[in-house]
């Protein structure tokens, strides 16, 4: 299988060939089956399976792996993805302490993780030599040639702007600000390279793997040392004029409250954070505490612990609740290390959302209520959705 | 021309021939050029040229009417439309205490337009009856055959479920919660009928003939004696799981405020609508007062007036501001009676929404600032709409 060849058909737009709308599809979705290609591209079945059958002799397209099918009756639908032998895909995290690295093929698997702590105010030419180093440390870790790499995603800790890539005032990252991260990456990995918001990444990631799978429509909400997220609306993460749709943290919820880093008064993100909470728990403990120990704590009984978590949720579920009541979603995907305590943030959060929301879930039948669920990925769902951006060949340039 | 066969292209899917394809983007958009059909519908210029071509030789398109093209240097486009005599669509507005109609033609034109005073709690049956009624002297005025309608759109001031298309829980017209409207304007029409929001009507008046046309996403916000609105996303007015999206006026601002008549308290509209303050205004002038009235005295300098235009732009532009934090869109366009105000809303609106809001009209460039503007309607934009839920093909079923 020729690499060049594989990034030609991906790089082709949506009303290309049909090998290359069914390439597109299997680098979004990693495994399909024939039936599922068809409805996807809208192609005709024997189209769908007359493509197939010559990209699977010239090797683009193989069987997936059996592992994962459900067992049932009948014999199973076979599984198609495209070779992972093709190419890799590197994503990469640039967060406010920390850089992320994965490294995946275009079947969808994982291939390698990497992460480093970084002090406060690094670089860009920090972040690009840091992750240039991980790359390469994964690369040779499992002995796959680098010569394969189709791509960069970048999920950054700021707002992306969507029409000319830069980052947009950094207030988590401020001396990134005005950076336009191709400008940085491109010559070094010297590959095409995509950028987003790490929210907006982290959406990517729950529909390519996560919870969201399937759904075109939904909102991610973040409860974290900051609150955060995104909304996609028929299957496209929305981001804004600015690149900063989904900034729930920043709602302002009380006008004459605090002053909030971002220059508004109240802002959500100053209530419903874990941040003064583990201020909090620190006093309470006479020990510096972490949201892993407080999570932990709470599963263990410790009802100051448990509430805490409970006043977080109630105070995230009025900004939610005011998010149901414009977005009306069919789905709420709650993410950020508080996701962690489970039903311990999420039981109070629903009946804060219901207190709070304009439709009450009893008064419309099951198929109308909104969900509420948590994110299937908590830790690595920004550098995975960076993975995801190249395979979905997202990135900038979506308002 | 076949009324017959024009509801046949038009009712084929989105892939289908390019004759329908075609015929959906001029239903759609009113006039276009050969050019402009191109790009809409990712035709090949030949294949839109020769489609064109039998078009017009058949009858269905037609040159459009010389007016309102631009005067410039060079041949102006020839624009085409749908053959007017191809036929009509009936828009109705079901409102709180009124009923409006218009028939317009396949062209874009309209044809005629009535409306009827009701008093509050009126019923289907009434309402159907009226509408018949009015549509039947607007067919008989313009001396146009009933025959050629192709369909019925109809804009509700209620939410819509977008799966079973019943009026959802209806705030507004409570006489009406779970009906479907097409099961009540089927029998009598004989024809398709699609049925949404009035808000949500609102926002294809203004994609489709108004401030909007162009813009794939924007938000609408109605400032009246209630507040309300909608999402446009990627084309596509956002619907929501339960019909209830863009339901600005019941954002709950204030937790601990007033009970609002949705079961919430501290509703937007609440604070924002301009109820109280034509309460406020008729004690001062010792009359009943309109909004008109408020709007005519404060243009003419009364200071009172004036005032309290700036107040309600002040709340309203906070919980703007809170939408602009979520959405970021690229374009705000302030509908209902009190957008009549112009300048005199807008200007402090503005304000407002740049203090309350997370990015900041001096922080980005040009490009990238969100457009606050007058919309184009506020008396008609609802029954407008609905004609264009017709003609666009738009409705319920889009979550």
């Amino acid at each position: 299988m020729n690499k060049i060849e594989l990034t030609t058909l991906l790089a082709e737009d949506v009303s290309g060939t049909p090998t290359s709308r069914i390439v597109r599809s299997l680098s979004a979705r990693g495994s399909l089956s024939a039936a599922q290609l068809a409805r996807l591209t809208g192609l005709a079945k024997s189209t769908v399976s007359q493509t197939l059958a010559d990209l699977r002799r010239s090797g683009v397209v193989v069987e997936a792996a059996a592992e994962g099918r459900p067992a049932g009756a009948g014999r199973p639908a076979t599984m198609l993805t495209l070779n992972p032998e093709a190419g890799t895909v590197l994503g990469a995290l640039i967060g406010l302490r920390e850089i992320k690295v994965i490294i995946a093929d275009v079947s969808h698997a994982i291939i390698a993780q990497k992460s480093v702590l970084m002090d406060e105010d690094y670089s860009p030419a920090d972040a690009v030599d840091i992750i240039r180093d991980l790359a390469t440390e994964g690369y040779r870790d499992h002995a796959i040639s680098r010569a394969g790499l189709m791509g960069v995603g970048v999920a950054i800790a700021g707002p992306v702007n969507p029409i000319d890539g830069r980052i947009q005032r950094a207030s988590v990252v401020p001396t990134w600000a005005g950076i336009d991260v191709r400008d940085v990456f491109g010559p070094v990995f010297n590959r095409p390279v995509v950028v987003d918001n790490e929210s907006n990444c982290a959406a990517v990631a729950e529909m390519t793997w996560g919870v969201a799978q399937g759904h075109d429509d939904f909102v991610l909400f973040k409860v974290d040392a900051g609150v955060g997220g995104a909304i996609v609306s028929g299957g496209r993460v929305m981001t804004g004029i600015a690149g900063a749709a989904g900034e729930f943290g920043h709602m302002s919820i009380n006008p004459d409250g605090p002053l909030c880093r971002c220059g508004n008064r109240g802002c959500l993100e100053l209530y419903a954070s874990f941040r003064d909470n583990l201020a909090i728990a620190s006093r309470r403990f006479g020990r510096p505490m972490t949201m892993d120990d407080v999570i932990l704590l709470a599963e263990s009984g410790d009802v100051g612990c448990r509430r805490l978590i409970e006043d977080t949720a109630e105070i995230a579920g009025h900004g939610l609740g005011m998010i149901g009541t414009i977005i009306n979603p069919p789905l709420i995907v709650i993410g950020g290390r508080m996701a962690l305590a489970g039903e311990l943030l999420l039981a109070p959060l629903r009946a804060s959302y219901e207190k709070h929301t304009l439709v009450k879930s009893r008064d419309v039948n099951a198929a109308s209520r909104t969900q509420i669920v948590k994110g299937q990925f908590t830790e690595n769902d920004s550098v995975l959705g960076a993975v995801g951006l190249v395979l979905r060949r997202e990135g900038h340039n979506r308002i």
